[in-house]
């Protein structure tokens, strides 16, 4: 039998419940393999797929590994505020606000020492990058939902499926068609999932 | 004295309430200036700051008007989701869906007609193009939140103040710095406000 | 087998959703009959019935037609807040606020022209009117949940299934039977589905 | 100075909250008057006004004294869903439903003895009844808002100030002026507060 | 079958509804029993699991009776606030604020006689008790969820099932260990259902 | 002049809003001492009081340190769910459940070793306690609130100010006065702020 889905995720007898719901050997100690990555970096999510007791609770935690100039590019999560803080190396990161009138789309940018604490509002186009070209970095971060979703600019805006149409980035962007193609033709896989 | 902010608006006196608190003189129904725009529309959004008893509400309401060719670029909105609605012409929409396992970044798109009606979800990256190159077009938009919130990607990526560093961004779109300048390059007032 | 509800809707497999569960082919554009309403006006609602996609997305939309002379009579949205835009033609409008001390019941009006824009707070009964007697109006209405809800007051107090008592309502409104029998027998279907 | 006020309501300086801020000698152990009262009954509410420290916490409790064929009259709580228990005596209670297709502006009622609980859906149009000539009737009802806000039916549509067009009214009702005239010229106190 | 479940709860066929799902014969009315409980309280709530038309309309309902020198001992309710009014004798009520700088761990306290009003703050440790020797005492409380939830401190530190270790509670309670298996051999049943 | 506060805390003027209202310099890297700490255990927390940029965003994050034996005792937090994971050392954490009929105070525990993951549902008493006496631990923790809130159930039941009088605890606990005013002599200070 199909499973009953709440927000899209199963939802289990109480009596059937144990330990194991609320917990994940996740090996969240462990550099992460940034190689393959094109962007430099590895983010692995431990959220409601991977807890199913997190389900309704409103949380989420993930361990980021950066490659030496390596970076998490910039994205959004349309239902969660972020919280970050660095374990290993340092950080550049910033987040974009959005278009006020007198103030539109500030870059509010720091960078982070390891132990620093930063805050990226819900919503809100935001990056980290790792500025060393020697040493890795590595952060914990923390989001409020248990399934936050992400979205990286550059995947959904040049690499959707199918493709956005140069009609409409080209005149979004101000650039010529042929700038357009070029950005689509970059593929790469994103480093969130 | 300093007016008191509740979610950033001031918070009236409940006996001096009057029906002018939940009104607007909008003029929603004319033609709006899309020449100005380099993208070829213009949004009237009547939220919380032209409405005070808004606050609280969870609700706001938009004209938009496309030129011929025009759009409203793709954006999003990090505190709601968007209904539309075509008033005049015809509009290309869409949306793209978040980095999900099997499913990441796909468009969801349509053509809609007069009195077609489409949904765009909270915080997830959507745009509408008048793909007619001689007719304008005019929609009618609401937002669940009285402060809804926008961000033009190719304004808070490329035109962010201060610029976000072109290092980052290369890598991000995985192309030359050269190609990063120039978007960069390209300064463009937003249409929304 | 049976659908799964979740705010008593189906909740679709993500794999299986696509543009469609976020459009309605919905002919807002057109004018609708009310002719065939007692109190000359007709509502079209789009919400989570028609549009599967908006479960849980806060947001509906509605066009309303009014006869020259016809009404959207005095009626509350148990869990929504609406803003309304006059499309075509003049609106008398208003809403009445709860029992507050100093305060009770006051009547917020005001005639909206094209283009005007007003607001009818969570749960308050609220109406429009034509004033006109020779030209139709129009608007459009947004609501800040994907089923709102409507209870037409006379249709609920006068016209339930079955009838409050007589006694009951005779008491509640300070007058003889009779004339609680007389608002009784006045069947009418309400103009919202 | 002017007090900060959250949700319309002071918010205190943390340090110098007491046990007071969370109490109210509220005497809803005693008999209220039910004789001033045109409808028959006493509605004694314990919200926010009386006690600060609810604020932001969501519930409120109330008493209601009935006079033998006494009534709370039909009426709805904009913010709130009610759960009432009887106390003494008995009360023939009910709600009517939205306006939903197929089963549109049903009543559900219910006669209640001492100790029964009975639930009044969020801002659904609901009463209670005391059918018992001779002896009168209490209840505790509990609502689901520091500020749940109170909407007597009879009172806000016939009676608001200034009064509803009895244009908008007669066609609402669909009887004739004179009716509607009769039912404005009934004027009588809430027995809300 | 297996029934679908939201928030743990059956959703039914809103076809199929009646009066009933809203109604409880609770007999509230009536002394409950309360030499069987060690330390002379009953608790009688009515939440969703009595009445299911509640489900998602967060309040519940409760009667409290107390022996003389019985006691609602401390507990929390992790998802609602309490209020709650007496309706026989006398009773000393308190809750203990959480760890804040200046002001950790304060107790607020009050007699409560016959009609007062006192609330219990979401997720703070609360406690009522019967001071009289000879005569029993009665309340009604209302909580702001469906489904409030209920923890005993002493039964769920001392008496949860398998045991919390006992180096783990001598270090909590910094006393030795011989104390704390003292504690946890008192079995007795909870007082809430 | 006063500082308005929301939900406690001051609301900045969004024109002086700057990086380091989403910023603290909060060295979460550096072990903290945990020897003043008579549980043996560091807790230091970084919510809206820290940053002010948190307000209404809904998250915090800790670093907590452990001494080899040491523990975070049995506590709740009443307005958020946890989240931890192990970056140094094991730990054996827990939770109780509550009063629920079948499965009433259930202890969900487990041993954590480095990068596992374990969530604390909201409102529940939970622990952690490294079980190991010769190597401290380490874990990174965040709670979905800008206010979490922390209620160690030893201080709150058995150190409160005033006292809760024995009579109560006793009949709690099902003990002697003697054993209760043992455990309310050992003072000790929490280890949370």
């Amino acid at each position: 039998m199909q499973a009953v889905l709440v927000n899209g995720f199963a939802c289990k007898d109480p009596m059937a419940v144990s330990a194991d719901d609320f917990f994940k050997a996740a090996m969240l100690d462990k550099p992460r393999d940034t190689e393959k990555s094109k962007v430099g970096s590895n983010v692995t999510l431990i959220n409601v797929m991977q807890i199913p007791g997190l389900n309704t609770l409103g949380i989420s935690i993930a361990r980021i590994d950066y490659a030496p100039l390596g970076e998490n590019p910039p994205h959004t999560h349309p239902r969660a505020t972020e919280i970050l803080t660095v374990l290993e190396g340092t950080l550049y990161v910033g987040f974009v606000t959005s278009n006020q009138a007198n103030r539109a789309n500030q870059l509010f940018s720091k960078v982070l020492n390891k132990g620093d604490v930063f805050v990226f509002p819900q919503g809100l186009i935001h990056f980290q990058f790792n500025p060393n070209p020697h040493v890795p970095a590595v952060a914990i971060a923390a989001l409020s939902s248990q399934n936050p979703g992400v979205i990286t600019i550059a995947n959904a805006v040049f690499g959707s499926k199918p493709m956005i149409s140069d009609d409409v980035l080209a005149k979004a962007f101000q650039v010529e068609k042929g700038t357009i193609d070029w950005l689509q033709a970059q593929f790469w896989e994103n480093n969130h999932y």
